[in-house]
């Protein structure tokens, strides 16, 4: 059977988030339906990362095995005529015999909206975090960003409840993006915060953000970051960020499992 | 009575538009609502542009009088607390008694979203008209944008049984906004139009939109708009464009009318 590689973007306003349970609207749900369908039979599908209820994604990676023979691009027409305008289906490429999106991602990259002005734009209501007041200090908060950089012990951000089999993970980038607006003499109320590691644990970038926001309001100086990481224990960290402003940007893997559409595409 | 200035931002999105209807919510209708309630006697709200079903504004501007000698700051958040999210009141200031927003406007700046790409952003639905395919030819629809700048009887341009006193207008600017995403290989999938003008009749910003995409689409040249100007006929125009991607960005008004505080903001 012909492995099918898709890249996801999704609204995760209103569902219960990539996995698929006993009540409610998921992605992994919504899939398996439209592509057993499809195919005349139950389909499984595999993604890289298992996002909460509420969290976007603009580059989600999932993978299953189709039975028809159907072309990338009319399996994306076919897909996105039977899925809500909320999930959409960028690409459908046939991929490596071997791939499978979470145990062969490399990396991903997420990112996290806040809106740190008095008054919550109406466009953004599900997108970002309503940080009301004070001015949040970026600067401070772009210092202790670089602290969870390089190969560390997560615990202390791991969502209580859960645990992984190692905590140790490798981010590779932690940074707030610099202000891309036109030149301006106002602050913009948009922050943006981009994170890329070798995997993370359950709420893990939702506790990293609560945690620099701590720094961004001046309770807390940037060093603290390393001490939180140093303690491994969640009850250290900051609050855990709201789902909406979180999106799974894209997921990176190595060149050999690239399928021959995309190395063209990449050229 | 003091007069105040109100800028609002609002998401058009299932609203019947700025105008108080027989039936349905309306941006004009939740405001002397939430005023009055606040005033205790009935309001009426006054607004700058009469924005159609699901057009969105980040810079309405309306006035009231009011009875209650209410601080600035004050209002802004009683009336935030008491209107849904969905609209939002920016700034509230106490300004000149003979200020209209709307015969004293010297100019109102509309952006218009296009999203041309074969699948739909789903963050996009509500907010960018989504022209799937061809890829729009931009340039010449920054030339056919650069014919419609200065002043013109824009008869042609105003929405069917529609009749204003007189369909001349003076447009300051019209043009698509230069990319501002980091530079990349692939062509963004959003495109934005902005226009300027003295005043605006029913459904021209939409109907230039429709007519400059047609040139987009290669099946006319940027000259033809000159054309569809010339000819006062609506019929000669091209479609309608869809609400959702039309927003009011900004009011202008003489520094005469504007008051202390904004003034001291512009600095």
């Amino acid at each position: 059977l012909p492995n099918f590689k898709f890249i996801l973007a999704y609204d995760g306003t209103g569902l219960v988030g990539w996995q698929r349970q006993a009540s409610g609207v998921s992605v992994q749900g919504l899939l398996e339906e439209v592509l057993g369908a499809l195919d005349g039979r139950p389909v499984a599908v595999a993604g890289a990362g298992r996002t909460d209820a509420g969290v976007h994604a603009l580059g989600q990676v999932a993978s299953a095995w189709l039975d028809r023979d159907i072309g990338g691009a009319q399996l994306v027409r076919a897909l996105n005529a039977r899925l809500p305008p909320a999930v959409r289906v960028l690409e459908a490429i046939e991929t490596a015999a071997i791939f499978h999106p979470r145990f062969d991602a490399r990396s991903k990259t997420y990112r996290y909206r806040i809106w740190n002005d008095r008054v919550m734009s109406p466009f953004e209501r599900a997108y970002a975090w309503h940080v009301a007041v004070p001015l949040l200090d970026v600067e401070a908060m772009s210092a202790a960003a670089a602290l969870v950089r390089g190969h560390h012990d997560f615990a202390a951000f791991q969502a209580a409840g859960t645990r992984a089999a190692t905590t140790e993970r490798v981010m590779f980038a932690s940074a707030f993006l610099a202000d891309r607006a036109p030149a301006s003499a106002v602050r913009p109320a948009l922050i943006t915060y981009e994170i890329c590691g070798s995997g993370f644990l359950r709420c893990m970038v939702r506790n990293i953000v609560g945690t620099l926001v701590e720094v961004g309001r001046g309770k807390r100086r940037p060093r603290w970051v390393s001490d939180v990481l140093a303690s491994r224990d969640r009850g250290a960290a900051g609050q855990t960020a709201p789902a909406a402003g979180l999106f799974l940007v894209r997921v990176e893997y190595e060149q050999a499992l690239v399928g021959p559409a995309e190395l063209a595409a990449e050229r």
